[in-house]
């Protein structure tokens, strides 16, 4: 019987168990030894808990579990993304089956999304007491989080913590086996140069403060009834630790989704016309940037006219290399909003590099979620593109490999 | 024996002579009769004379003569441009053989290029006499240009009246027979209406007044020592003039390639990086438009990036839908300069519609004149596509007419 290596960590000490032979959830239809190891931390869940119950769960198949990351700040669309890549993939995601109602993970036949709350090493009243927000580093607890992903990387099942939103407390955790893809999403997915390695793609979602400020306004204020006064404070209570903690992560990114107030129309200050651009580095292993017309130059294309009747302010194209914190980069930027998304295709048919499977598969994306926000503009369809690009990388990385299964040990 | 149709002008009488059977110097193979129509003006070459010494002579073949119209003031490269539109059709074009070494004309296998000049109808003295200008229309005999393209057009040779511009004396007319293509190029090929229409496809060579300041400075400053002084005043006498009777023919040309300062450089004004645009009237029977990428979309295109290297300033593409003088026209437009010539493919692979019989063939032609004006910028490209277009109007206009003879009729 092979038994999984064992990932030590400083606060875990390792009382491993042996239970039966599984399959995974993804279809690694080799047998498996499942080796859980259990932490000998209280399982306390009082506020201000540095410490949450957790086992991790081995599963040792083939190590095939693509990592992705997914940087943003709440509140900028990262669960429509979420969507929309695992629309990609087909099956519909949805919370583990029979857990904890509140659990922030999203599970579907190819992949898994688990929230980097869940790592918070404070709760809602342990940060209040600590006077830390959750954005600081202090409030999470990156060692567990990168022996986690570091454990689904390897085939490892692991339970995971839950952070629950409603309730600002720690739950009990879940378990969550290694997907063929598993996404972390959250505020520090690239700030733990550890957790960053793991990383098979990164993307970082970068919403404009003057677009932040806007569906800010539209959500707390038209939604919420909040005070222009309180929305203005709130963000700018936010503002240091995400300067400092969050917005750096975008360096480190393979693709920055960067969300503008548009230049079509000017000193427009509604936030509804949006400018979105698709920041893509270059040399990335299995990653070719996305291009409209000819890559590596540099090319605008208003796409109305003759062919595309567009309302005002129409849609504007960008397309070119540039340097980003210092790496080259593709940029592709789409200005405006389309007034009919199935003319999409005729914009789809002009980019070239978007990893679709058959000719419109992007449009066709887009029209099945065309009630998600962001559909009309360009975050639905950098998303979408985005989405394709995942799989691309994913397939690649998964021919790329040699399918030698992990070697046993003796226990 | 056939005989051709008569064509009566108001000047011309016609006293007719047969001659014998000929074949023309185009390959048309079958049996022709020639026709002299002299004209009963007398054949004076006094300065100020109105009239000129001419014989019609018709040559009935199949009437396959395109006719292509070229306007421009003097000194704006139309001669540039023949010697580029001769050369897509292979032979050297070179003045009559045997005639007048003065000759304005150009000759080669397929097109003949004549200049309008020769239909002054006032010679140098005769204008300064009557204090007239060569753009007036009134030191231009417009009903005699209109009989002998039309006679041209309709397959029937023509002793035409010389111009000549070292003596600026009207010399005795030279035999002109009906080409495959003739150019009629000058001063006002679309400024009568009469001759207008006969026209299958103008060009309109458009010089902004700073190009021209630059490349007069150039040419009579740095050339021919004249003072800048003179050279504003030589610019300004001729301004009203050529306002009123050239410039307003712009608005009937099927395609315009307009001379403007550079764009990348702020405030140049030294006229030596240019800034020219191809402006393409839509719906022009065998003439469809050049596009970059996407037909009737707007873009703009920087080749310079990671396949092209450029030294400052660069280049800059433009294209895209526009309206000219209330038509609706698509442009091109190129500003900056190639730094090396056998990039050019680069640039010519990404336009379409240029009717080339080759992948190459713009950078093959531009290659070969490569020391010609403006072989390293717009004009010279433009200059070179608009030639292979009128290559393809010519095989389109032939390929399109019902190859029956002109019908005999009884002398």
């Amino acid at each position: 019987m092979a038994i999984c290596p064992v990932y030590t960590t400083k606060s875990l000490h390792s009382t491993c168990s042996i239970s039966t032979p599984s399959k995974t959830h993804l279809g690694f239809h080799q047998k498996q030894v499942v080796f859980y190891t259990t932490s000998g931390r209280k399982t306390s869940k009082r506020s201000g808990s540095t410490s949450s119950p957790y086992v991790i769960t081995c599963s040792v198949g083939n190590s095939q579990t693509v990592v992705i990351g997914l940087a943003a700040d709440s509140g900028c669309g990262k669960s429509t993304f979420m969507r929309r890549l695992t629309n990609v993939f087909g099956g519909a995601a949805e919370p583990p089956k029979g857990g904890n109602p509140d659990s922030n993970t999203l599970i579907s036949d190819t992949t898994t999304v688990i929230c980097l709350d869940d790592y918070h090493s404070l709760d809602r009243t342990g940060r209040k007491k600590k006077g830390v927000t959750a954005l600081d580093p202090r409030a999470n607890d990156f060692d567990l989080m990168y022996e986690q992903v570091k454990a689904l990387k390897d085939g490892i099942a692991v339970d995971k913590p839950i952070y629950n939103h409603v309730t600002g407390l720690l739950d009990p955790p879940e378990l969550i086996k290694p997907p063929k893809i598993l996404v972390i999403e959250g505020l520090h997915p690239m700030y733990d140069a550890r957790v960053r390695d793991l990383l098979d793609f990164s993307i970082y979602l970068d919403i404009s403060n003057e677009v932040k400020f806007a569906w800010k306004i539209q959500r707390d204020m038209a939604e919420r009834g909040h005070s222009l006064e309180s929305i203005k404070a709130s963000i700018q209570a936010r503002k240091p630790d995400f300067d400092a903690y969050i917005d750096p992560q975008k360096q480190y990114a393979d693709a920055v989704i960067e969300v503008l107030p548009t230049q079509l129309i000017p000193d427009d200050n509604e936030g509804k016309i949006l400018r979105v651009k698709l920041i893509m580095k270059e040399g990335v292993e299995f990653f070719s940037p996305v291009y409209l017309f000819d890559e590596g130059s540099s090319i605008s294309w208003i796409p109305c006219g003759r062919k595309l009747t567009c309302s005002y302010p129409g849609i504007k194209f960008s397309y070119g290399p540039d340097s980003y914190f210092g790496h080259e980069v593709s940029v592709l930027e789409m200005d405006g909003q389309f007034d009919r998304l199935d003319e999409l295709i005729y914009v789809e048919s002009h980019l070239s590099s978007i990893s679709t499977k058959f000719y419109g598969e992007v449009t066709q994306q887009m029209l099945k979620l065309s009630d998600f926000p962001g559909s009309n503009n360009g975050t639905g369809l950098f998303q979408t593109i985005v989405g394709l690009k995942i799989r691309d990388i994913y397939e690649q990385i998964i021919a790329s490999k040699t399918k030698t299964p992990v070697e046993a040990t003796k226990a």
